[in-house]
């Protein structure tokens, strides 16, 4: 045995395989890279040793021989502590994982704290080739992103869709939907004045769902907001205690950009004293696990993200296969309606009658 | 510029820098892996010339040469909605990644729903020489991957002491004192009577937190029990619901293994119109971000987890490259007293005095 081997199992190579097959490693590499030109009864004995002797293919060789790294990337953006409240990536990464183990791929995840070592981030990946191609998650406004990577020789797919010119596919869900259907039962129960805690504008996601909302109130003639967050539990307590300070001026329902700091509003509410649907409604997006198990139970948004990792994932593998593919829509966010929104407040009498 | 580029961006290689430098190959191949033999100002030249061309070195190839993936790997072994409730793995992974991108180095992932293919994970992470080696996290009582990793072959650093024979170093944090902490902290608040709302108790951590509350308890002689879950907030749910079922023995106060649990633990508690801290204390586990953003804001055990994962990475980089290492103790878990706990509720009198 090699001595560098000591210590550890030695993987069986493919001069094993030829050894024992009495042939050259030349054939055996043509068997079992399935080129054509070798017997059937050779092939199908050198595929029987080669499982016997347990000999599987090395990534890093095949990879070298094929010019592609059988990995997909996924860069990370945000603070670690607003990753950590956010269930989108762990329950995206499920769905991306639901198709790449059994297409023998991996996944490579980077989490980077700010833009600039972003871009590093996909320069290394590209250039030591540990990636045949990215999800671009967290689209921005005119996301420079996407010309880097077109630029990196990567494959990529965006989750939803670019606001520049893209030469990648988008697969998207349609969250607007959501954002309507929020907007039609708060006015449904009597709302007049309905306020928006939205993600960073800088995000597109966050400033589309911001326009919906403001679409949608103007459509049903509703007084409306919108407050820019960070998507923190705290900037979603600070916004809320600001816009319930003034009762004079106070809406009287929020909807939140994500369950996390809908969660800290109705703490916010209650401690200010306010009722929560009585005084105030609350909707959350999202529809984490907590929201029906906190009290009252949380109104929110529902997206289908283990589907849209998945979706993604077969997405951008027929993309690396060098598919011309078609923008993919998944079914559209809907509401769920829990107990933390309920019939506005009656009016207030805040002048003698 | 070969076909085979045509639409990518064409990497430089050793022979372009060798062109340019106008040596041989080998010369530059010497040069740019810092062997011994090539002269200083050529070294430089060749250095200079290969960062102007943009030159960097494959990983792939880099990889064969060295028998060296340059990755670790992590994979995770829950239920895809228990994760995405939980701020552990995030909190992590950022950790693993600060140590682990300037190193460069990739983290790959996996994510499985079952035992039986988790060890096919690891086998294909090992044989397709995708990591160097791999985080052990979630140990469990007798935990069979410590054998099936040493067997193929990969470096490994567990998180926590496992209960068998171990090859691996343990990076670890003690969260026993912050078990005891929280009972020692309801004990002097007055509470007699104190439930655990445990996770699996297949999970290591789970177990030991659950015998470590049962010593506290005893030790400052207050009745106690412990109720097993799967982490899910409906667990946690349906826990608290079983316990506060009975006005007549139900504990005055609950510590619970994450603050998923322990938020919904506060909901069923309210809901069943008991007031937190009032009638009933509640600490969580974890100190998530919105723990302290809900109101009564939750009493909960926290440890440096983003401190945790750099450890685990700086270990597990180590062992591959061939230290000798010992266990690592981080800085114990401690608690962090808000509102959802406070004095024992005056004893009930249930017989006429």
């Amino acid at each position: 045995m090699d001595e560098s081997h000591v210590g550890r199992t030695r993987r069986p190579t493919i001069a094993d395989v030829a050894q024992r097959a009495g042939v050259s490693k030349g054939l055996v590499s043509f068997a079992l890279n399935d080129r054509p030109g070798v017997n059937v009864a050779t092939r199908r004995r050198i595929l029987a040793i080669a499982a016997e002797l347990g000999w599987s293919p090395d990534v890093r060789a095949r990879s070298l021989s094929t010019n592609r790294s059988f990995a997909l990337g996924l860069v990370l953006q945000r603070d670690t502590e607003i990753v950590a409240g956010d269930p989108f990536f762990p329950a995206f990464i499920a769905g991306v994982e639901r198709e790449l183990s059994p297409a023998g791929q991996a996944l490579v995840l980077a989490s980077v704290p700010s833009h600039g070592r972003e871009a590093d981030t996909y320069r290394k990946l590209a250039s030591e080739r540990r990636v045949d191609g990215v999800f671009l998650a967290d689209l921005r406004a005119g996301d420079e992103r996407l010309d880097l990577i077109e630029s990196l020789g990567l494959a990529a797919v965006t989750l939803g869709h670019p606001d520049v010119a893209s030469a990648f596919p988008a697969v998207s869900v349609d969250d607007i939907d959501g954002v309507i259907a929020t907007v039609d039962h708060l006015a449904d129960l009597g709302h007049r004045s309905i306020a928006h805690v939205a993600g960073s504008p800088e995000m597109l996601h966050a400033s589309r769902r911001g326009a919906a909302f403001e679409r949608a109130c103007e459509r049903r003639g509703i007084a409306h907001r919108v407050v820019d967050t960070d998507f923190s539990a705290r900037q979603g307590a600070e916004a809320t205690r600001a816009l319930i300070a003034d009762a004079a001026t106070r809406p009287t329902a929020i909807c939140y950009s994500n369950d996390v700091m809908a969660l800290a509003g109705i703490a916010v509410a209650q401690r200010g004293g306010l009722s929560v649907p009585g005084d105030l409604s609350i909707a959350g997006f999202d529809d984490s696990e907590i929201a029906r198990h906190v009290y009252p139970s949380l109104t929110s948004v529902a997206t289908d993200v283990v589907e849209w990792g998945a979706a993604a994932a077969r997405t951008l593998l027929a993309a690396i296969a060098g598919d011309e593919l078609d923008d993919s829509e998944l079914a559209p966010a809907h509401l769920v309606v829990r107990e933390s929104t309920g019939a506005a407040p009656a009016p207030r009498r805040d002048t003698p009658s």
